[in-house]
């Protein structure tokens, strides 16, 4: 290890922000130093197979072949089943190219022989040389339902189907009672060195990796500096819905209104520079602050804000 | 119906062969004149998948995007699928192209989703405009065993993976006798103006379709003439292990070693201009005969043999 960076970083993520920062780390430490714990709530099924967006846009943002413009799928893959699903009378509301629908089948193979879906994704992850360790937050189902004033929805029928339009209400979690942890999650939690909450959605993507049974708790008692990466800059969000759901929720949308979510839980917050006036505000919440360019871009942007990030964390190790 | 052909034309049919002459027929007939009743004892699942190839190439065939080259298979279908899934570690032995995996994935939900294979097909014939109807010979899963001097093998591992090299000792059908045939197999068969076996291989095609419980019953029973076409020419297969298999399990590999296969069962006999010197041999088994070109080329020929071959069956109607 020549980075100067720990050997044991923990990132919790979501879809595309938390890829981004992830690769960020794998980049400016050792990529065999980092486990992710991912966010499987809003898997589902489709066409009889098992789909795990946040788990496949971190497992090819790391593999390398995650599509550099949309952030997830395979860059450069072609839609010619979705195509033929189509012609078949289906409606393709959900886009997965011909690459990523080999991830899908080969999982939702493994799945029902009864492999539970660690154990799946670390096989693929090993196919793609992926030298990082990417943990769902559980092996077992569970699914984020959102709350609107037309009622609930499932969360890809929100996002996706609905394009994010409908006011949120709250959020339900069906199956969180019963999840508990997969294997390797608590103890890469005790054994860290840091601990990153990236860039997500605080309520959606970081929210229930939270809420799995004894994952909080696993934070709260772990000897390593946790620090939040705010997915909010300039009082909206950098991708996703995370800002509209702060305000329709009564939050302030802002980095301090993420801040709040977080208070009692991390030791430090980033935020962009354009935010630097919310550090008063932010650190009376009992959390130090970094200020930067929160924004990423290409690879070499996430390695900055990742080794930034991670020695904010740890001040007493030099910044690379 | 202008074609002066009858608008109940019935078609026994394996894979390619099969495939061409049931196109042949849809072609020189009306469409909706014919039913295909296809051979499913090489079903098998793959990557978690029901892959049914004779239902496919049929389907393909008569829907005009087979590959015109191997017969099989979507024309101008890539294999990103299959590539990622190699890439996977997977074993790519069984080539599914993109467009043909979208089939898959349907059929596969759909069968687990409880819907027999029958309607499924139907759903996905109808979504491809095909008018004429294409009957699985059962909903229930057979699977061709083929003998060897190595021990038994699954069907597709004999037939793909070892290239159709081994010597056939012999066939079994598992669950032949728990089969039993597809809603609107017997009624079409009893219904049917004339009955076409196609240059199907007659052991592993035509031979599972009337072991079916109540199908070679039922064509015993037909008003309807019941005519074959010879899948061999010349003293070789047109195509895929037939003469192979007729060599090693003693008969003579010949259109006369067909023809006596099928003798009792059919009432005329369809063979190439080469095999004439035959005819005197076959029309001893009780059978008429047809001489013309039996190897098909494309469509135009094909429609040409069926007519031949329909008009053949009666005579009483003018040949178009």
């Amino acid at each position: 290890m020549t980075s100067g960076l720990p050997s044991r970083i923990i990132a919790l993520a979501g879809g595309v922000g938390g890829a981004k920062l992830a690769q960020g780390i794998a980049l400016a430490a050792d990529p065999a130093a980092l486990t992710v714990i991912v966010n499987t709530a809003d898997d589902f099924d489709l066409y009889g197979l098992r789909i795990c967006p946040d788990l496949d846009t971190v497992m090819y943002t790391l593999g390398g072949i995650a599509d550099p413009v949309q952030g997830w799928g395979v860059a450069g893959d072609t839609t010619r089943t979705l195509e033929a699903l189509a012609a078949y009378g289906e409606d393709p509301w959900f886009k997965l190219g011909d690459r990523d629908f080999a991830t899908h089948i080969l999982r939702t193979e493994r799945l029902r022989a009864g492999r539970p879906l660690s154990d799946v994704m670390a096989a693929l992850c090993g196919s793609l040389g992926i030298a990082s360790r990417i943990l769902p937050m559980t092996d077992d189902p569970v699914a984020t339902i959102v709350r609107t004033p037309d009622g609930d929805l499932e969360f890809q029928e929100y996002f996706v189907g609905r394009r994010q339009q409908d006011e949120v209400t709250g959020f339900r979690f069906a199956g969180i009672r019963e999840a508990v942890p997969a294997p390797g999650v608590l103890d890469s939690i005790s054994d860290a060195e840091v601990i990153v909450l990236c860039p997500s959605n605080p309520f959606v993507s970081v929210g229930p990796i939270l809420d799995v049974a004894g994952i909080r708790e696993a934070l709260g008692r772990a000897v390593a500096p946790i620090v939040a990466v705010s997915p909010i800059v300039g009082g909206t969000a950098i991708k996703g819905p995370a800002g509209k759901m702060l305000a329709s929720l009564g939050h302030e949308v802002s980095a301090l209104g993420v801040a709040r979510l977080y208070a009692g839980l991390v030791d430090g917050f980033v935020i962009d520079r354009q935010d630097a006036d919310l550090v008063p505000a932010i650190e009376s919440l009992g959390m130090r602050t970094l200020v930067t360019e929160a924004i990423m871009g290409g690879p070499e942007d996430r390695a900055r804000l990742a080794a930034e990030t991670v020695s904010f964390a740890l001040p007493t190790i030099a910044a690379p």
